[in-house]
Protein backbone atom coordinates (compact mmCIF):
# COMPACT_ATOMS: atom_id res chain seq x y z
CA UNK A 1 0.00 0.00 0.00
CA UNK A 2 1.82 3.03 -1.36
CA UNK A 3 -0.65 5.30 -1.55
CA UNK A 4 -3.33 5.71 1.18
CA UNK A 5 -6.81 4.08 1.14
CA UNK A 6 -8.89 7.25 1.76
CA UNK A 7 -8.33 10.96 1.95
CA UNK A 8 -8.31 12.87 5.22
CA UNK A 9 -10.94 15.23 3.99
CA UNK A 10 -13.16 11.78 3.87
CA UNK A 11 -11.87 10.76 7.21
CA UNK A 12 -13.20 10.59 10.45
CA UNK A 13 -10.42 11.63 12.62
CA UNK A 14 -10.88 10.33 16.62
CA UNK A 15 -8.83 12.63 18.84
CA UNK A 16 -7.71 11.24 22.57
CA UNK A 17 -7.33 13.95 24.91
CA UNK A 18 -8.46 17.07 23.91
CA UNK A 19 -5.34 18.75 25.90
CA UNK A 20 -2.87 21.76 24.65
CA UNK A 21 -1.94 19.17 22.05
CA UNK A 22 -4.92 17.20 20.78
CA UNK A 23 -7.10 20.82 21.85
CA UNK A 24 -4.87 22.29 18.85
CA UNK A 25 -5.09 19.96 16.41
CA UNK A 26 -8.71 19.28 16.82
CA UNK A 27 -9.29 23.09 16.33
CA UNK A 28 -6.33 23.39 13.34
CA UNK A 29 -8.75 20.32 12.03
CA UNK A 30 -12.03 22.28 12.48
CA UNK A 31 -10.43 25.57 11.08
CA UNK A 32 -9.09 24.16 7.91
CA UNK A 33 -12.14 22.04 7.39
CA UNK A 34 -9.84 19.50 6.63
CA UNK A 35 -11.29 16.08 7.35
CA UNK A 36 -14.93 15.11 7.21
CA UNK A 37 -15.72 14.67 11.13
CA UNK A 38 -13.92 14.72 14.36
CA UNK A 39 -14.95 12.59 17.71
CA UNK A 40 -13.09 12.85 20.89
CA UNK A 41 -12.56 11.14 23.75
CA UNK A 42 -11.93 13.66 26.70
CA UNK A 43 -12.73 12.81 30.43
CA UNK A 44 -13.01 16.22 31.48
CA UNK A 45 -16.95 16.99 30.72
CA UNK A 46 -16.83 20.97 30.74
CA UNK A 47 -13.97 19.92 28.05
CA UNK A 48 -16.35 18.00 25.90
CA UNK A 49 -19.24 20.27 26.29
CA UNK A 50 -17.29 23.16 25.05
CA UNK A 51 -15.67 21.27 21.92
CA UNK A 52 -19.16 20.20 21.11
CA UNK A 53 -20.96 23.68 21.87
CA UNK A 54 -18.74 25.41 19.61
CA UNK A 55 -19.23 22.61 16.74
CA UNK A 56 -15.16 21.93 16.95
CA UNK A 57 -15.98 18.17 17.32
CA UNK A 58 -19.23 16.06 16.03
CA UNK A 59 -19.33 13.68 19.15
CA UNK A 60 -17.58 13.51 22.54
CA UNK A 61 -17.85 10.96 25.70
CA UNK A 62 -15.36 9.75 27.86
CA UNK A 63 -15.14 6.00 26.70
CA UNK A 64 -12.29 5.02 24.25
CA UNK A 65 -14.77 2.66 22.41
CA UNK A 66 -15.84 5.58 20.87
CA UNK A 67 -12.76 5.88 18.14
CA UNK A 68 -14.07 2.52 16.78
CA UNK A 69 -15.78 4.95 14.37
CA UNK A 70 -12.71 6.52 13.39
CA UNK A 71 -10.30 6.23 10.24
CA UNK A 72 -7.28 8.03 12.05
CA UNK A 73 -6.94 7.71 15.89
CA UNK A 74 -4.36 10.53 17.51
CA UNK A 75 -3.22 9.66 20.89
CA UNK A 76 -2.95 13.26 22.31
CA UNK A 77 -2.46 11.76 26.22
CA UNK A 78 0.74 12.09 28.54
CA UNK A 79 3.23 9.54 27.24
CA UNK A 80 2.45 6.70 29.98
CA UNK A 81 -1.37 7.53 29.57
CA UNK A 82 -0.71 6.44 25.49
CA UNK A 83 1.31 3.39 26.77
CA UNK A 84 -1.20 1.96 28.76
CA UNK A 85 -4.14 3.22 25.93
CA UNK A 86 -2.17 1.40 23.21
CA UNK A 87 -3.27 -2.15 23.59
CA UNK A 88 -7.06 -1.37 24.60
CA UNK A 89 -7.16 0.64 21.04
CA UNK A 90 -5.82 -2.70 19.90
CA UNK A 91 -9.25 -3.94 20.86
CA UNK A 92 -11.59 -1.31 19.64
CA UNK A 93 -10.73 0.48 16.43
CA UNK A 94 -11.74 -1.11 12.80
CA UNK A 95 -9.37 -2.67 10.45
CA UNK A 96 -7.31 -0.04 8.46
CA UNK A 97 -7.60 2.68 10.79
CA UNK A 98 -4.49 4.55 11.35
CA UNK A 99 -3.10 4.93 14.87
CA UNK A 100 -0.68 7.88 15.77
CA UNK A 101 0.16 9.88 18.82
CA UNK A 102 1.47 13.15 20.28
CA UNK A 103 3.89 11.91 22.47
CA UNK A 104 7.07 13.75 23.37
CA UNK A 105 9.24 10.24 23.98
CA UNK A 106 9.04 7.73 20.46
CA UNK A 107 10.90 4.49 21.67
CA UNK A 108 8.75 2.99 24.34
CA UNK A 109 5.76 4.01 22.05
CA UNK A 110 6.79 2.85 18.93
CA UNK A 111 7.75 -0.58 20.58
CA UNK A 112 3.92 -0.95 22.24
CA UNK A 113 2.28 0.24 18.49
CA UNK A 114 4.68 -3.11 17.40
CA UNK A 115 2.07 -5.54 19.55
CA UNK A 116 -0.97 -3.63 17.79
CA UNK A 117 -2.90 -6.30 15.89
CA UNK A 118 -1.88 -5.96 12.11
CA UNK A 119 -4.81 -4.79 10.56
CA UNK A 120 -3.94 -1.83 12.35
CA UNK A 121 -1.53 1.32 10.30
CA UNK A 122 0.68 2.87 13.49
CA UNK A 123 2.85 5.52 13.21
CA UNK A 124 4.45 7.56 15.82
CA UNK A 125 4.35 11.21 15.94
CA UNK A 126 6.29 14.14 17.71
CA UNK A 127 4.99 17.90 16.70
CA UNK A 128 8.20 20.05 17.79
CA UNK A 129 5.98 22.91 19.97
CA UNK A 130 4.32 23.63 22.92
CA UNK A 131 3.43 26.26 25.84
CA UNK A 132 4.21 26.70 29.42
CA UNK A 133 0.29 26.40 29.34
CA UNK A 134 -1.46 23.02 29.55
CA UNK A 135 -5.25 22.29 29.14
CA UNK A 136 -8.09 22.88 26.55
CA UNK A 137 -7.56 26.73 27.66
CA UNK A 138 -4.08 27.08 26.15
CA UNK A 139 -5.02 24.80 23.11
CA UNK A 140 -4.43 26.95 19.70
CA UNK A 141 -5.43 26.35 16.16
CA UNK A 142 -2.01 27.71 14.65
CA UNK A 143 -0.11 25.89 17.54
CA UNK A 144 1.61 23.47 14.66
CA UNK A 145 2.55 26.63 12.45
CA UNK A 146 6.09 26.44 11.31
CA UNK A 147 6.95 23.43 13.33
CA UNK A 148 9.17 20.61 12.77
CA UNK A 149 6.81 17.73 13.07
CA UNK A 150 8.50 14.27 13.62
CA UNK A 151 6.73 10.89 11.96
CA UNK A 152 8.32 7.75 13.40
CA UNK A 153 7.41 4.60 11.39
CA UNK A 154 7.75 1.47 11.91
CA UNK A 155 9.02 -1.33 9.75
CA UNK A 156 5.21 -2.45 9.47
CA UNK A 157 4.35 0.86 8.46
CA UNK A 158 2.93 1.31 5.05
CA UNK A 159 4.22 3.92 2.89
CA UNK A 160 0.52 5.14 2.12
CA UNK A 161 0.36 5.71 6.08
CA UNK A 162 3.31 7.75 6.14
CA UNK A 163 2.12 9.65 2.89
CA UNK A 164 -1.29 10.30 4.58
CA UNK A 165 0.41 11.36 7.78
CA UNK A 166 2.87 13.60 6.09
CA UNK A 167 -0.11 15.09 4.61
CA UNK A 168 -1.31 15.60 7.53
CA UNK A 169 1.01 17.16 9.03
CA UNK A 170 1.62 19.60 6.15
CA UNK A 171 -2.28 20.40 6.67
CA UNK A 172 -1.48 21.70 9.76
CA UNK A 173 0.80 23.88 8.91
CA UNK A 174 4.09 22.25 9.94
CA UNK A 175 7.22 20.73 8.69
CA UNK A 176 7.10 16.54 8.24
CA UNK A 177 10.46 14.92 9.51
CA UNK A 178 10.64 11.07 9.04
CA UNK A 179 12.81 9.77 12.05
CA UNK A 180 13.86 6.88 13.52
CA UNK A 181 12.43 6.37 17.21
CA UNK A 182 15.23 6.10 19.16
CA UNK A 183 17.60 8.27 16.82
CA UNK A 184 14.35 10.87 18.04
CA UNK A 185 14.72 10.35 21.47
CA UNK A 186 18.27 10.71 21.68
CA UNK A 187 18.09 14.25 19.82
CA UNK A 188 15.29 15.84 21.71
CA UNK A 189 17.05 14.67 24.77
CA UNK A 190 19.18 17.34 24.41
CA UNK A 191 17.13 20.06 22.45
CA UNK A 192 13.68 19.86 24.67
CA UNK A 193 14.32 17.27 27.63
CA UNK A 194 17.71 19.04 28.71
CA UNK A 195 16.61 22.80 28.88
CA UNK A 196 13.31 21.87 30.82
CA UNK A 197 15.54 20.25 33.51
CA UNK A 198 17.48 23.32 33.24
CA UNK A 199 14.56 25.64 34.16
CA UNK A 200 13.26 23.36 36.97
CA UNK A 201 17.04 23.34 38.68
CA UNK A 202 17.27 27.17 38.23
CA UNK A 203 13.85 27.89 39.98
CA UNK A 204 15.21 25.28 43.03
CA UNK A 205 18.18 26.81 43.24
CA UNK A 206 16.68 30.09 43.50
CA UNK A 207 14.30 28.80 45.68
CA UNK A 208 16.64 27.57 48.11
CA UNK A 209 18.75 31.23 48.13
CA UNK A 210 15.81 32.58 48.87
CA UNK A 211 15.30 31.04 51.87
CA UNK A 212 18.11 32.92 53.22
CA UNK A 213 17.23 36.42 50.84
CA UNK A 214 13.95 37.57 49.99
CA UNK A 215 15.25 39.81 47.62
CA UNK A 216 16.48 37.40 45.12
CA UNK A 217 13.10 37.04 43.42
CA UNK A 218 13.06 40.85 43.29
CA UNK A 219 15.98 40.89 41.52
CA UNK A 220 14.93 38.37 39.03
CA UNK A 221 14.73 40.22 35.47
CA UNK A 222 13.98 39.29 31.75
CA UNK A 223 17.03 36.83 31.77
CA UNK A 224 15.52 34.41 34.94
CA UNK A 225 12.24 34.80 33.15
CA UNK A 226 13.34 33.39 30.21
CA UNK A 227 15.14 30.64 31.67
CA UNK A 228 13.25 29.55 33.90
CA UNK A 229 9.71 29.64 31.94
CA UNK A 230 9.68 26.03 31.07
CA UNK A 231 9.93 24.97 34.72
CA UNK A 232 6.41 26.21 34.96
CA UNK A 233 5.52 23.21 32.26
CA UNK A 234 2.90 20.80 33.08
CA UNK A 235 4.55 18.24 35.85
CA UNK A 236 2.57 14.89 34.83
CA UNK A 237 3.49 15.36 31.34
CA UNK A 238 7.08 16.32 31.87
CA UNK A 239 7.32 13.18 34.40
CA UNK A 240 6.33 11.22 31.97
CA UNK A 241 8.36 11.97 29.09
CA UNK A 242 11.42 12.38 31.20
CA UNK A 243 11.14 8.21 32.63
CA UNK A 244 10.16 7.33 29.02
CA UNK A 245 13.54 8.83 27.91
CA UNK A 246 15.06 8.53 30.95
CA UNK A 247 18.57 7.02 29.57
CA UNK A 248 19.08 9.76 26.84
CA UNK A 249 18.30 12.38 29.29
CA UNK A 250 20.27 11.59 32.48
CA UNK A 251 23.40 11.40 30.22
CA UNK A 252 22.31 14.83 28.43
CA UNK A 253 22.12 16.45 31.78
CA UNK A 254 25.65 14.54 33.37
CA UNK A 255 27.21 16.04 29.89
CA UNK A 256 25.57 19.47 30.81
CA UNK A 257 26.53 19.34 34.51
CA UNK A 258 30.32 18.61 33.12
CA UNK A 259 30.19 22.05 31.09
CA UNK A 260 28.74 23.74 33.95
CA UNK A 261 31.60 22.39 36.58
CA UNK A 262 34.30 23.62 33.96
CA UNK A 263 32.51 27.15 33.83
CA UNK A 264 32.39 27.40 37.67
CA UNK A 265 36.21 26.09 37.65
CA UNK A 266 37.70 28.86 34.52
CA UNK A 267 35.43 31.43 37.00
CA UNK A 268 37.36 30.13 39.86
CA UNK A 269 40.50 30.40 38.51
CA UNK A 270 39.97 33.77 37.11
CA UNK A 271 40.96 31.72 33.77
CA UNK A 272 40.15 34.51 31.46
CA UNK A 273 41.01 33.11 28.30
CA UNK A 274 39.53 29.72 28.90
CA UNK A 275 36.28 31.17 29.89
CA UNK A 276 36.03 33.40 27.32
CA UNK A 277 36.79 30.69 24.91
CA UNK A 278 34.09 28.42 25.78
CA UNK A 279 31.31 31.91 26.35
CA UNK A 280 32.01 33.00 22.50
CA UNK A 281 31.58 29.31 21.09
CA UNK A 282 28.63 29.30 22.37
CA UNK A 283 27.21 32.60 21.67
CA UNK A 284 28.38 32.61 18.25
CA UNK A 285 26.46 28.94 17.76
CA UNK A 286 23.83 30.66 19.33
CA UNK A 287 23.30 33.75 17.17
CA UNK A 288 23.61 31.72 14.55
CA UNK A 289 20.65 29.99 15.75
CA UNK A 290 16.33 31.18 15.72
CA UNK A 291 17.35 34.36 12.95
CA UNK B 1 24.33 67.14 53.41
CA UNK B 2 21.06 65.44 53.29
CA UNK B 3 19.48 67.51 50.70
CA UNK B 4 21.35 66.96 47.02
CA UNK B 5 23.62 69.81 45.96
CA UNK B 6 22.00 70.46 42.74
CA UNK B 7 18.53 69.26 40.80
CA UNK B 8 18.49 67.05 37.72
CA UNK B 9 17.35 69.26 35.65
CA UNK B 10 19.94 71.96 35.97
CA UNK B 11 22.63 68.87 35.90
CA UNK B 12 25.26 68.45 33.02
CA UNK B 13 25.02 64.32 33.17
CA UNK B 14 28.29 62.58 31.92
CA UNK B 15 27.82 59.26 30.56
CA UNK B 16 30.88 57.21 29.52
CA UNK B 17 30.19 54.46 26.88
CA UNK B 18 27.37 54.97 24.61
CA UNK B 19 27.03 50.96 24.34
CA UNK B 20 22.88 49.39 25.10
CA UNK B 21 23.33 50.82 28.79
CA UNK B 22 24.60 54.18 28.39
CA UNK B 23 22.83 55.01 25.04
CA UNK B 24 19.80 53.79 26.64
CA UNK B 25 20.70 56.42 29.66
CA UNK B 26 21.13 59.21 27.36
CA UNK B 27 17.93 58.36 25.73
CA UNK B 28 16.13 58.34 28.07
CA UNK B 29 17.40 61.47 29.89
CA UNK B 30 17.31 63.45 26.21
CA UNK B 31 13.93 62.03 25.67
CA UNK B 32 12.45 63.25 29.18
CA UNK B 33 14.41 66.35 28.61
CA UNK B 34 15.28 65.12 32.10
CA UNK B 35 19.12 67.31 32.64
CA UNK B 36 20.78 70.53 31.21
CA UNK B 37 22.69 68.50 29.01
CA UNK B 38 24.04 65.49 28.31
CA UNK B 39 27.95 64.99 27.22
CA UNK B 40 29.70 61.60 26.02
CA UNK B 41 33.10 59.88 26.50
CA UNK B 42 32.76 57.22 23.52
CA UNK B 43 35.84 55.65 21.46
CA UNK B 44 33.06 54.76 18.47
CA UNK B 45 33.51 57.60 16.21
CA UNK B 46 30.39 56.57 13.93
CA UNK B 47 28.15 56.37 17.75
CA UNK B 48 29.66 59.99 18.48
CA UNK B 49 28.76 61.55 15.10
CA UNK B 50 25.07 59.46 15.56
CA UNK B 51 24.51 60.98 18.91
CA UNK B 52 25.48 64.57 18.22
CA UNK B 53 23.79 64.73 14.93
CA UNK B 54 20.21 63.05 16.47
CA UNK B 55 20.81 65.62 19.31
CA UNK B 56 20.72 63.33 22.26
CA UNK B 57 24.19 64.74 23.45
CA UNK B 58 25.49 68.01 23.25
CA UNK B 59 28.90 66.94 23.19
CA UNK B 60 30.91 63.60 22.56
CA UNK B 61 34.58 62.80 22.44
CA UNK B 62 36.73 60.14 22.90
CA UNK B 63 38.57 60.84 26.08
CA UNK B 64 37.50 60.96 29.24
CA UNK B 65 38.67 64.05 30.08
CA UNK B 66 35.43 65.42 28.82
CA UNK B 67 33.76 64.65 32.26
CA UNK B 68 35.28 67.66 33.88
CA UNK B 69 32.22 69.59 32.75
CA UNK B 70 29.50 67.08 34.53
CA UNK B 71 27.58 67.06 37.61
CA UNK B 72 27.24 63.58 38.00
CA UNK B 73 29.45 61.24 35.67
CA UNK B 74 27.75 57.61 35.16
CA UNK B 75 30.00 55.03 34.11
CA UNK B 76 28.60 52.44 31.23
CA UNK B 77 31.61 50.19 30.36
CA UNK B 78 32.32 46.60 31.24
CA UNK B 79 32.88 46.32 34.92
CA UNK B 80 36.67 45.90 34.83
CA UNK B 81 36.56 48.99 32.23
CA UNK B 82 34.73 50.33 35.04
CA UNK B 83 37.81 49.59 37.56
CA UNK B 84 40.28 50.90 35.26
CA UNK B 85 38.32 54.46 34.90
CA UNK B 86 37.60 55.15 38.08
CA UNK B 87 41.28 56.04 39.40
CA UNK B 88 41.46 57.98 36.09
CA UNK B 89 38.29 59.67 37.03
CA UNK B 90 39.46 61.10 40.10
CA UNK B 91 42.37 63.13 38.42
CA UNK B 92 39.56 64.37 36.14
CA UNK B 93 35.97 65.21 38.11
CA UNK B 94 35.22 68.39 39.66
CA UNK B 95 34.40 69.23 43.50
CA UNK B 96 30.93 67.53 43.89
CA UNK B 97 30.53 64.90 41.01
CA UNK B 98 28.16 62.23 41.75
CA UNK B 99 30.00 59.54 40.53
CA UNK B 100 27.63 56.47 39.95
CA UNK B 101 28.26 53.28 37.28
CA UNK B 102 25.96 51.05 35.61
CA UNK B 103 28.01 47.58 36.32
CA UNK B 104 26.43 44.45 36.54
CA UNK B 105 28.48 43.47 39.73
CA UNK B 106 29.10 45.90 42.63
CA UNK B 107 31.48 45.05 45.72
CA UNK B 108 34.96 45.52 43.00
CA UNK B 109 33.70 48.68 41.73
CA UNK B 110 32.52 50.45 44.99
CA UNK B 111 35.79 49.00 46.66
CA UNK B 112 37.61 50.97 43.98
CA UNK B 113 34.94 53.94 44.32
CA UNK B 114 35.95 54.33 48.45
CA UNK B 115 40.05 55.19 46.89
CA UNK B 116 38.30 58.03 44.98
CA UNK B 117 39.30 61.52 46.27
CA UNK B 118 37.16 62.92 49.34
CA UNK B 119 35.66 65.78 47.40
CA UNK B 120 33.47 63.63 44.98
CA UNK B 121 30.36 61.47 45.79
CA UNK B 122 30.54 57.44 44.68
CA UNK B 123 27.46 55.17 44.26
CA UNK B 124 27.26 52.16 42.70
CA UNK B 125 23.94 51.47 40.73
CA UNK B 126 23.04 48.35 38.49
CA UNK B 127 19.98 48.46 36.28
CA UNK B 128 18.14 44.82 36.56
CA UNK B 129 17.43 44.92 32.83
CA UNK B 130 19.20 43.83 29.38
CA UNK B 131 19.04 42.30 25.86
CA UNK B 132 20.85 40.10 24.42
CA UNK B 133 21.79 42.23 21.24
CA UNK B 134 24.49 44.83 22.52
CA UNK B 135 25.34 48.09 21.73
CA UNK B 136 24.41 51.47 20.93
CA UNK B 137 21.90 50.39 17.82
CA UNK B 138 19.84 47.87 20.68
CA UNK B 139 19.89 51.19 22.82
CA UNK B 140 16.45 52.22 23.75
CA UNK B 141 14.84 55.07 26.02
CA UNK B 142 12.64 52.30 27.72
CA UNK B 143 14.72 49.73 28.50
CA UNK B 144 14.54 50.74 31.97
CA UNK B 145 10.80 50.90 32.41
CA UNK B 146 9.56 49.39 35.46
CA UNK B 147 12.97 47.57 36.05
CA UNK B 148 14.30 47.06 39.58
CA UNK B 149 17.26 49.54 39.79
CA UNK B 150 19.83 48.56 42.82
CA UNK B 151 21.99 51.35 44.62
CA UNK B 152 24.64 50.85 46.05
CA UNK B 153 25.79 53.79 48.43
CA UNK B 154 29.47 53.36 50.35
CA UNK B 155 30.07 53.87 53.94
CA UNK B 156 30.97 57.93 52.92
CA UNK B 157 27.90 58.22 50.65
CA UNK B 158 25.91 61.41 51.74
CA UNK B 159 22.57 61.02 51.69
CA UNK B 160 21.75 63.65 49.51
CA UNK B 161 23.64 61.68 46.82
CA UNK B 162 21.44 58.76 47.59
CA UNK B 163 18.13 60.68 46.99
CA UNK B 164 19.18 62.66 43.95
CA UNK B 165 20.52 59.19 41.98
CA UNK B 166 17.04 57.63 43.31
CA UNK B 167 15.27 60.47 41.86
CA UNK B 168 17.10 60.05 38.61
CA UNK B 169 16.01 56.04 38.92
CA UNK B 170 12.45 57.32 39.40
CA UNK B 171 13.16 59.60 35.90
CA UNK B 172 14.02 56.80 33.72
CA UNK B 173 10.42 54.70 35.17
CA UNK B 174 12.46 52.22 37.11
CA UNK B 175 12.32 51.09 40.84
CA UNK B 176 15.12 52.45 43.04
CA UNK B 177 16.34 49.54 45.16
CA UNK B 178 19.25 50.03 48.14
CA UNK B 179 21.36 47.28 49.03
CA UNK B 180 24.69 46.66 50.50
CA UNK B 181 27.05 45.89 47.27
CA UNK B 182 28.10 42.27 48.84
CA UNK B 183 24.31 41.00 49.13
CA UNK B 184 23.67 42.78 45.75
CA UNK B 185 26.27 40.45 44.18
CA UNK B 186 25.17 37.18 46.05
CA UNK B 187 21.50 37.19 45.00
CA UNK B 188 22.81 38.29 41.21
CA UNK B 189 24.82 35.46 41.13
CA UNK B 190 21.63 33.03 41.42
CA UNK B 191 19.57 35.53 39.59
CA UNK B 192 21.51 36.49 36.44
CA UNK B 193 24.42 35.00 36.48
CA UNK B 194 23.40 31.64 36.70
CA UNK B 195 21.11 31.91 34.50
CA UNK B 196 23.30 33.28 31.72
CA UNK B 197 25.95 29.98 32.84
CA UNK B 198 22.96 27.90 32.03
CA UNK B 199 22.55 29.31 29.16
CA UNK B 200 25.92 29.00 27.47
CA UNK B 201 26.15 25.09 29.02
CA UNK B 202 23.07 24.03 27.36
CA UNK B 203 24.37 25.40 23.46
CA UNK B 204 27.54 23.64 24.29
CA UNK B 205 26.20 20.15 25.58
CA UNK B 206 23.93 20.74 21.96
CA UNK B 207 26.36 21.91 20.00
CA UNK B 208 29.04 18.81 21.02
CA UNK B 209 25.84 16.49 20.11
CA UNK B 210 25.42 18.55 16.60
CA UNK B 211 28.62 16.80 15.89
CA UNK B 212 27.28 13.45 15.88
CA UNK B 213 23.49 14.46 14.71
CA UNK B 214 22.84 17.52 11.71
CA UNK B 215 19.43 17.41 13.16
CA UNK B 216 20.00 18.60 17.08
CA UNK B 217 19.42 21.89 16.43
CA UNK B 218 16.34 21.32 13.67
CA UNK B 219 14.67 19.87 16.17
CA UNK B 220 15.19 22.96 18.90
CA UNK B 221 11.68 24.71 19.53
CA UNK B 222 10.48 27.07 21.95
CA UNK B 223 11.81 25.58 25.05
CA UNK B 224 15.11 25.48 23.95
CA UNK B 225 15.07 29.06 22.39
CA UNK B 226 13.81 30.95 25.61
CA UNK B 227 16.24 28.36 28.04
CA UNK B 228 19.59 29.10 25.49
CA UNK B 229 18.94 32.55 24.55
CA UNK B 230 21.04 34.38 26.80
CA UNK B 231 24.00 32.41 25.83
CA UNK B 232 23.80 35.16 22.52
CA UNK B 233 24.98 38.00 25.37
CA UNK B 234 27.90 40.82 24.78
CA UNK B 235 30.74 37.90 25.96
CA UNK B 236 33.09 40.49 27.02
CA UNK B 237 30.79 42.00 29.34
CA UNK B 238 29.36 38.83 30.75
CA UNK B 239 33.16 37.34 31.11
CA UNK B 240 34.04 40.86 33.27
CA UNK B 241 30.75 39.84 35.24
CA UNK B 242 31.93 36.15 36.15
CA UNK B 243 35.09 37.34 36.78
CA UNK B 244 34.42 40.29 39.41
CA UNK B 245 31.48 37.52 41.07
CA UNK B 246 33.87 34.64 40.96
CA UNK B 247 33.39 33.50 44.47
CA UNK B 248 29.46 33.77 44.61
CA UNK B 249 28.86 32.63 40.70
CA UNK B 250 30.79 29.31 41.01
CA UNK B 251 28.87 28.82 44.35
CA UNK B 252 25.46 29.36 42.52
CA UNK B 253 26.87 26.98 39.66
CA UNK B 254 27.87 23.94 41.94
CA UNK B 255 24.21 24.30 43.68
CA UNK B 256 22.82 24.13 40.68
CA UNK B 257 24.87 21.45 38.99
CA UNK B 258 24.04 19.68 42.12
CA UNK B 259 20.14 19.60 41.90
CA UNK B 260 20.85 18.53 38.17
CA UNK B 261 22.51 15.81 39.22
CA UNK B 262 19.68 14.99 41.72
CA UNK B 263 17.21 14.97 39.04
CA UNK B 264 19.84 12.84 36.40
CA UNK B 265 19.47 10.12 39.05
CA UNK B 266 15.62 10.47 39.90
CA UNK B 267 15.05 10.04 36.04
CA UNK B 268 17.96 7.16 36.13
CA UNK B 269 16.29 5.33 39.10
CA UNK B 270 12.70 5.83 38.00
CA UNK B 271 11.92 7.16 41.11
CA UNK B 272 8.39 8.85 40.07
CA UNK B 273 7.24 10.13 43.94
CA UNK B 274 10.73 11.79 43.98
CA UNK B 275 11.07 13.42 40.73
CA UNK B 276 7.08 15.06 40.14
CA UNK B 277 8.03 15.97 44.19
CA UNK B 278 11.09 18.15 42.75
CA UNK B 279 9.06 19.11 39.06
CA UNK B 280 6.39 20.29 41.37
CA UNK B 281 7.84 22.46 43.74
CA UNK B 282 9.54 24.27 41.00
CA UNK B 283 6.89 24.45 38.84
CA UNK B 284 4.36 26.13 42.09
CA UNK B 285 7.58 28.70 42.42
CA UNK B 286 7.97 29.69 39.15
CA UNK B 287 4.26 30.13 38.06
CA UNK B 288 3.87 32.36 41.11
CA UNK B 289 6.42 34.71 39.59
CA UNK B 290 6.02 36.76 36.62
CA UNK B 291 2.45 37.37 36.84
Amino acid sequence: MDEPAFALRDATVGIVGLGLMGGSLALALSERKACKRIVAVERNAATRAQALERNIVAQAGADLALVAQADVVVLATPVRTILDQLPLLGRTAHSGTIVMDLGSTKREIVEAMQALPEYLEPIGGHPMCGKESAGWDAADGSLFGNAAFVLTPLARTAAGTVAFTSELVVTLGARPLVLDASRHDRIVAAASHLPFALASALVTTANDRARADELVFALAASGFRDVSRLAASDTTMMGDVLLTNSRNVADAIRDCTRHLSALADLIERQDEAGLLSELDAAAVRRRSLFR
